[in-house]
């Protein structure tokens, strides 16, 4: 048996290689900063069509990274080499829409009908906002960014349907246009915001209450709270679909790719 | 029986209803401006994922529009009251890859197991190289633009794989920066280049030899030649497969939604 690293991963392939042996097993925010972390989804094939389907009708909340076969484990585009059922340090395994499990690897529940879905996080453009300027008080903490379930229906695909969750950062007033074209340049880590300036206007009673996540209080009265699309979005309306199976990363636990932050901008 | 139409249409559902009535059968370039026009492919279900999974792995060349379910027949996104068996001037049938019929409907080859796949085509950024000073000489006449066979490979799924097909234009070098820019904007209709200046970088003997289209001199000795992914692609790729059963428009015979080119512009 190996002890703990203590060495922080400066690649998305070093995290992965801590991952698989079970080395490190903690929340992956700040790892390997410059590599673009993702979010993990896993239906059965039965389902596959219709969730890529929910994926493209709903790019902002629902941005595909990667989609591996189902026989197939190896992101062969984003992070060839790895394995998806060992190398994200821990999961989370659902029954008919209730949690069972939250296993380190997914060796004993692997199934070769299952398709997996790497989505797109908020990682990469909350390094751009700071790269521009815009402090973020929950980056490098143990605290989360505030998340809302919103107004804003999705569009449905099959059994897939129901409200867009976001996120929300307080920006400076001076600052609003810069965190929108920052942001736009990543449509495939969210992109630009869903909504800018009125909480109300997308069904928000109160920013400081937020539904997951934890809750920020503006840093200066004047501060705008700015929405952006959450990647929770996908996986709390496969879960509403209740399948049969569903395999999840634990909150906060990613899939680290080899890609890039600028490999996926688009401008 | 009505008389035929002499009246260019000038949105998407004027242009619908006269080729719902098979009183306009012909190439759809001019029509309704600044309306986005669509390629059509449809498949069986047993092949839409992988086929999806496609056009996800290589969205510059199969940009996704919309995708209309098995057992649906209309665009709800796109174009809201459209039928896709009937509101396209000209289709083509293909039965394991070889070409049977070239209907004005498909009333007479429709299954409910049919998906409808609706790609973007090079029309929308094309009017924006045309508002940018970018002269095209095949625009609005009975030619079309060049196109070619490269060696850049797609990224495969399922049976799905094959060379990328390009479409070239001429460009004025101090106006290949902004053919980049403008094109950029639009990545639902192909986006920026995959390539700019030498034809051999990717597999190209001769720019004024197309494999399809018609072939164009440069206007000026100094022109680029300027490559964009062409939907020509996508089916190209699914007719190698040899699907049983496979339905196009006819070539340059497009679907127009009610979406304006503006709708897709991400910046």
């Amino acid at each position: 048996m190996t002890t703990a690293s203590t060495r922080v991963p400066a690649t998305g392939a070093e995290a992965r290689a801590e991952f698989r042996q079970n080395r490190l097993v903690q929340p992956t925010s700040g790892m390997a900063p410059g590599f673009v972390q993702a979010n993990l989804a896993i239906l059965p094939r039965d389902s596959a069509f219709e969730f890529l389907l929910f994926c493209q009708r709903n790019p902002k909340p629902c941005p595909v990274i990667e989609v591996i076969e189902a026989g197939n484990v190896e992101p062969s585009i984003s992070a060839p080499g790895a394995d998806i059922r060992t190398d994200i340090p821990k999961y989370r395994v659902y029954r008919n829409g209730e949690m069972t499990e939250e296993p380190l690897d997914l060796k004993s529940v692997w199934r070769d009908d299952l398709v997996s879905f790497l989505l797109g996080c908020s990682f990469s453009f909350e390094h751009a906002l700071i790269e521009n300027g815009i402090a973020l008080p929950h980056w490098e903490t143990d605290k989360g960014v505030s998340m809302f379930r919103t107004s804003i229906e999705t569009t449905p695909a099959g059994p897939f349907s129901g409200p867009m969750v976001v996120s929300m950062r307080w920006v400076p007033q001076n600052k609003v246009v810069r965190a929108v074209q920052a942001t736009t340049r990543f449509p495939n880590t969210h992109g630009a915001p869903v909504h800018v300036g009125d909480p109300a206007a997308i069904g928000i009673d109160d920013p400081t209450k937020p539904d997951f996540g934890d809750a920020w209080e503006p840093a200066n009265p004047s501060d705008v709270p700015v929405f952006w699309a959450c990647g929770v979005t996908p996986q709390a309306v496969a879960m509403a679909s209740k399948p049969p199976l569903m395999i999840t990363h634990a909150p906060g636990h990613m899939f680290l790719t080899d890609l890039k932050d600028e490999d996926l901008a688009i401008i």
